[in-house]
This record gives C-alpha cells, structure tokens and sequence, in this order.
C-alpha cells in the first residue's frame, strides 16, 4: 500500500472558496485529489523538458484512399519500432482514418517521430501529447 | 481524386528562406505541404473552439492495483459510450496502466468526460488532446 | 488583512517529496505558496474560458519603417479604446518595435482586437496571454 | 526595401476554400499575409526551443498592499537587469496591480526570472509569453 502523507496547508479563505466551486463542478469530491493531480501535471511537464524518459501520444488523421500512404506510414514506424509501444486504427469514415501511436522514449525522439509523420504527403494532421511512464509519478 | 488548387503566394524572401530550413530539418520534402498542414492546424483549433463536432484522445494514467478502480472507469465509460470510439489499454509496468481513449462529440461533452475521468481517485493524470473527424478538413 | 484559512491535505508521500524538489529547484521556500499558485492558474483559464471579464496581454512585433503601419495601429486601437489599459512601445533594434498592449474586457474582445491587429499588414506577430483583473482571485 | 518572393502552391481546393473563410473572419484581407503569420509563428517556437535569443513577456498580478512585496520584485528585478528591457505597472483597482515586464534574452534566464518572480509571497500569478527579437524574423 502506498504511504500517504498528510500536512498542513495555509490558503487565502477566499481562494479555497473558488477552488471548492471550480472542482465541484468538475467532479472533484475532495481537495486533496484535486491538488495531487496539479502538481502530477506539473510533475510530467518537468519530465518532458528536461528529456527524461517520457510517454507521448501521437495521433494521424490521414485518407487511406492516397496510394502507398499506409505503406510509407508502417515502414517508417518500423524505423521507430524501438519506442512505439502500440498503435491503433480508426475508420471515422469512408476515407478517413484516425491512427493513434502510443510511444515511449525520450521527448526529442518522440519529436522526431511526429515530425516524421507530419511530413508524409496524405497525412493531413499530427496531434502530440504528453503523459508520463508513472514510474516517478506516485 | 481532390482537386489541387494552385495558387501564387507572396512573401518577404527572408522569410520563405528560413521556412525552408524549418521545414527541411522537419522532414518536409515540399513547402506546399507544410504550408496545407499550417492551415489545417487552425481550422482544428477552429473546429474545437466552435464546438463543432470533433475528436479527442483521452490520456488515462493509472495503477490498475487500486481497488475497484478499473469498475469505475469502464462504468463510467458506459455511461459515454455514444461518444467513445475506441479504448486501447496499454501495460507500462508492473503498476501503471495507460489508456488512450479516443472520442468523437461536441468538444463541450469530450470535456465533460476528461473531467470526470480525472476525477476518480487512483487516476494518476488525464490527458485530452484535439484532432478532427477529418470531415471539413480536406 | 485577508483571512488565511488552514486545512490537512493528504497525499501520497513520494508525491509531496517529487513536488518539494521541484517547487524548491523553482525558487519557492513553502508548500502552501506553490499550491496556491497553481489553483490560480486554474481560476485564471476558467475566468476566460466562461467568458468572465479577463485580463490579456496583446504584443506586438512589427518593422516601424512601414509606410503608414503605425497610424493603422494607433487607429485601430482608438477603436478598442475602451479595453485598452496601456500600451508600450519598445524599440529593439533599428527596424523592430516591440508594443505591449494591456487589455481589460470579454475575451471574445480581446480576441477580436489581437485577430484584428494580426490582419494589419507589417505586423509580424502578435501573441496573447491571459492574465486576470484579480478581483475575483484571493 | 524588403524583397518579395513569389511562388506556387497548390493545396486542395477545399481546404484553401476554409482557410479563406477562416482568415476573412480573422480580418484578414489576403491569403499571403495569412500564411506569412502562421510561418512566423513556427519561427518563434523555434527560436524559443533551440534557445535563440528571444523576447518574452512576464505578467505579473499582485496586491501592492502586501508588506515588502514591491521591494522584493524590484530587488529582483535588478539582479535580472541584464535582460530586462521596460517595465510598466498598471493599476488595476485598490489592490491589484499588474505589472508587465518586457524581457530579452536566452530562453532559460527568462524562464528563470519569471519563476523567481512567481514563488515571491504575494504574488498572484505570473504569466510568461513569448515573442521574438524580430532579427531573424523577416
């Protein structure tokens, strides 16, 4: 079982009110679950810039209809394969394709990936996002 | 087959020389290219902020050793579930899980549910980010 | 004198330890200072996201030795008068100004006028960050 | 004078079609303009990650009537005076003020002085935005 630590916080009255309200409305039943999860946030911010090992989320929106694009997109994920964990397939209609690459590696080549992928004619988005592998993120 | 529209553009030659290495060092291999995935950049952020229908991914951390916490989550994604497209669960080590969620909705309702997932005691972080149904974006 | 309100928190204790590291590489000497922090951070999105009366920074980067840029600007910002706090004018070099717009009013105004000034031609970037009146941000 | 630089491009009718109306909304009266801001944009977040000099903006939003605390941000901000180009105070009612503070330098000492700034006590919120020396930036 994880240790929990508990201690004292001082806060302006006024500022705890509007943060009750604002997690409330989120769904939030208590503070401390709300605090944990801003200092996690910040906590995976500090980890992708300062290149440690991070996980990213790489999503493609392409139309598998352009010829050998889904060739080009597979072969270069092999020259990756080394930090691509899984990749998923979406048809969100008769022509486009959403693709999602969960990756795991340093954030310059996780960069270097998306990039890659951008670059590809027929892909007409890259989306990158940030999560952490949760090995130092209690 | 699309209908390739070609028209003249007109730049400082400053500006179009350091795009050039921008986007050679990206991977770009011509500058039209770069410049439809700019433009397709915007009318994402457009979409989004429009509520227009859009998609999301969902990024769900976790340690999957939490009593009851996996129940919460698939109830919860029940609840979703005209919106949820896909679910991809992914096995970082022996205590973190990834999730990737993919969404398809009005922005306002993908948020509702990143929240609410956020949340949920044991949910280490929550991730959302933006794509597109890839219908208006030619 | 604003009332200070103190209350436990409990949270896992690798947590609070990875969050003293950070807090104390950015220079803060209490837990109670960053926390607040970053709750406020939070109200501030949640002030322009909901359309409440905002604070934005509007700045400017553009060559002064364009013919007739500098009327379009200060005309365009008589129009706005009514949101426009101050305006700063920087000179960065021979040819770069620098302006600092403050601006306090709607976001969807604030908006309006950073789209506005981003159209004039010479006007090389235009950023906008958010800040708040701090009325409502104990 | 500044050179011009024409070329082609040839996007998608479609997407060219949305992209008219997007920037007709922003303001916009031609499309060369247009790309032209989307490539600077990239130019800056290039400058800022590789380090470049760059100029940034720091918000600042406090309670004057705080003990010492306009000591201390001048204090500071002398020990930064290297990078500090202006800085303007803006009342924004009885106890809130804002201060804004133009900064020009190495990415990593503006993101120094902004943290600095931001764990003083009485300090509400500090914001950081970034532009460019415009050096570079045709």
């Amino acid at each position: 079982m994880k240790k929990e630590f508990r201690f004292g916080v001082s806060l302006p009255q006024e500022l705890i009110e509007e943060f009750d309200k604002l997690i409330k409305k989120k769904g939030y039943t208590n503070r401390s679950k709300a605090l944990a999860d801003l200092i996690r946030e910040e906590l995976i911010k500090k980890e992708w810039e300062e290149e440690e090992e991070s996980v990213g989320i790489i999503t493609l929106l392409y139309n598998h209809h352009k010829r050998q694009l889904m060739d080009k997109i597979v072969d270069l994920q092999h020259n990756f394969c080394k930090i691509i964990l899984t990749d998923q397939h979406i048809h969100l209609d008769h022509n486009n394709c959403l693709e999602i690459v969960a990756v795991r590696g340093k954030p310059k080549e996780i960069k270097k990936l998306a990039d890659t992928l951008k670059a590809i004619k027929g892909v007409k988005n890259v989306g990158l996002s940030i999560s952490s592998t949760g090995k130092n993120l209690p």
